[in-house]
């Protein structure tokens, strides 16, 4: 198979994803919303986490796993606190009503935490800390994953998931400051992709099955593990979201959980306007940026969000390329649910 | 000088440092909750927080940024936020109150933040996240730190402070799950410590002035820089801990601040109990630990806070070792304030 890069659209990727989405059993507004969240990842430049994930999820649909008509509910609200039910359906919506639930919480009390349960991938956790932002405030989302596959600082067995952790401040200017990272060195959706594409892995991001540092995708499917980012501090702060995250949703740790997958996830809102103004925020915030990028060559150093928006702006115009691999996957997703690809515009 | 170790009980080393605080003007309260929150650095095994900190605050005390005999306030409370004034005081007590104020409003509240404006050195945020989970909660505590060092990733310059991050959660026995440190590869105190021990640096931590990678601790006096850790994450963590944490605070981010020392902190509490029972939250917690201890080789997987309880036990019995450097160090301090240490129980 080459690797030759096909670009779509974003609305034709959006529109392929609603209608398998529709295919697996959820009503239209849920299906739109999980393919706008999933294509919004590919115009941010996280491939892993787009449109590539449908295969994934039919799969859960299919085991049971995920109830495609399922919709999220306040359990409960009391004072600065809230437990959302995904009732085992779309992460992303699910993530949306604890977004939602977090801003509003966090304008009436100052500060808000929001624990989200029962709920499968929620897809990017930059997504949700960027429209807290977007609220005036500081936002801070992190999960477990299903799954172990990473192990502990000094240790060679998988224990934890990739357990991504995001932060966000509003921004100076056209983006807010959005950090969201996987404490593995790199994310499982990136070994996926790299596998699919040929691609070696960074070294120093996998272990093989008896311990000893390796490169080659196969090699995670073959017992080995993912290590954490930063030796023991990303390893700590994984323990620390597993933990966290595992207990507080009802999900479990990712080695303890028999489910093997779902994200037991914890949203926190801090509305900035009790401290500071927006205005003298944001005049700060755009001095610093100013010092930032003068710290090294040009367009070397970003603001955290800053590659997201770049990216974003450049592909809303120029459409999402995506790999031959990817192609065939998405093919494959439309044709399993009826979906013609074919009627949808392409850009090249 | 040699470089011989000689060991001091902990009691030795807060009598001498309370001596000398309260010689630099304090009260005495002030003066040994803040020798004795040195000292607890030293007995849990970072030095680079301990009684050799006594040097820099007489320092500040003499150029007039810390103001001795301070107590902290709180400013306001206002739902589940409050902002506490250190009055330029110690950032120790000023902690102290931060952590009892952010308990009891996430008490009340089930979650809770606490700004820390206008401080000095707080210290070890490991140390007052510690102090949450005692109380059953999860706790986060970062703080922006005076004074650029820290080049972002990709750049060359000194923008960021060393920006330490701190997160905790109840443990399932005889220590919390204390996870603490700075987003600089290796703390500045530990450059200090290494300089006075001739030690070189850890490979990565550290650019000189033309951003060349160097192990040679002189080249960061002489305009290097510390790098972050895990490369653009940990770099992220430490401009959004710059920006949260300087601005909300008032003490504006290293870059922009004139001042060049303090400690803008943030202080964030959950009160688990309202999502999980604290005797499930130790069930679970437990059979994590097991898994994590059997991870590895035996003793190679710790948890967080794991290395500084055995550290503390260690160091409660057998004393706390000084190199003659840290030892000479005290002698100075202490003649300076017409302290005797020759007076106090040596073990060895």
């Amino acid at each position: 198979m080459s690797n030759a890069e096909t670009t779509y659209s974003a609305a034709t990727l959006v529109e392929i994803g609603t209608k398998v989405i529709c295919g697996m059993g959820a009503p239209l507004e849920l299906a739109n919303a999980v393919s706008k969240s999933l294509v919004l990842s590919n115009l941010v430049g996280h491939d892993s986490h787009g449109i590539i994930r449908l295969m994934e999820y039919s799969g859960w649909v299919e085991s049971g796993n995920l109830i495609p008509n399922a919709y999220p509910k306040v359990e409960w609200s009391k004072e600065a606190t809230s437990l959302i039910d995904g009732g085992w359906g779309w992460g992303q919506s699910a993530s949306y009503l604890a977004t939602e639930t977090v801003i509003a919480s966090a304008r009436q009390y100052g500060t808000a935490t929001v624990v989200l349960s029962r709920t499968n991938h929620v897809g990017r956790l930059g997504e949700y800390v960027d429209l807290i932002s977007q609220a005036g405030m500081m936002g801070i989302a992190f999960c477990n994953t299903g799954g172990p596959i990473v192990a502990p600082f000094g240790g060679v067995k998988r224990v934890l998931g990739t357990n991504p952790y995001a932060w966000s401040l509003p921004g100076a200017d056209n983006y807010n400051y959005v950090l969201d990272f996987s404490t593995a060195v790199v994310a499982a959706g990136k070994i996926i992709l790299a596998g699919m594409s040929g691609e070696s892995i960074e070294p120093g991001s996998l272990i093989d099955k008896n311990g000893q540092p390796t490169t080659n995708a196969a090699d995670l499917a073959d017992g080995g593990s993912l290590l954490a980012f930063g030796g023991h501090k990303g390893s700590g702060l994984s323990v620390l979201i597993d933990l966290a995250a595992g207990i507080l949703s009802g999900n479990m740790p990712a080695a303890i959980s028999d489910s093997g997958f779902g994200n037991g996830t914890i949203f926190m809102a801090v509305d900035i306007s009790r401290y500071a103004t927006p205005e003298l925020f944001r005049s700060v915030a755009s001095q610093f940026e100013a010092i930032m990028h003068n710290a090294g060559e040009p367009d070397r150093v970003l603001l955290p969000g800053e590659f997201e928006y770049k990216t974003k702006l450049d592909r809303e115009v120029a459409g999402i390329s995506v790999s031959s691999g990817v192609r065939e996957n998405i093919l494959e997703i439309a044709e399993k649910y009826g979906v013609d690809p074919l009627n949808l515009r392409k850009i090249s």
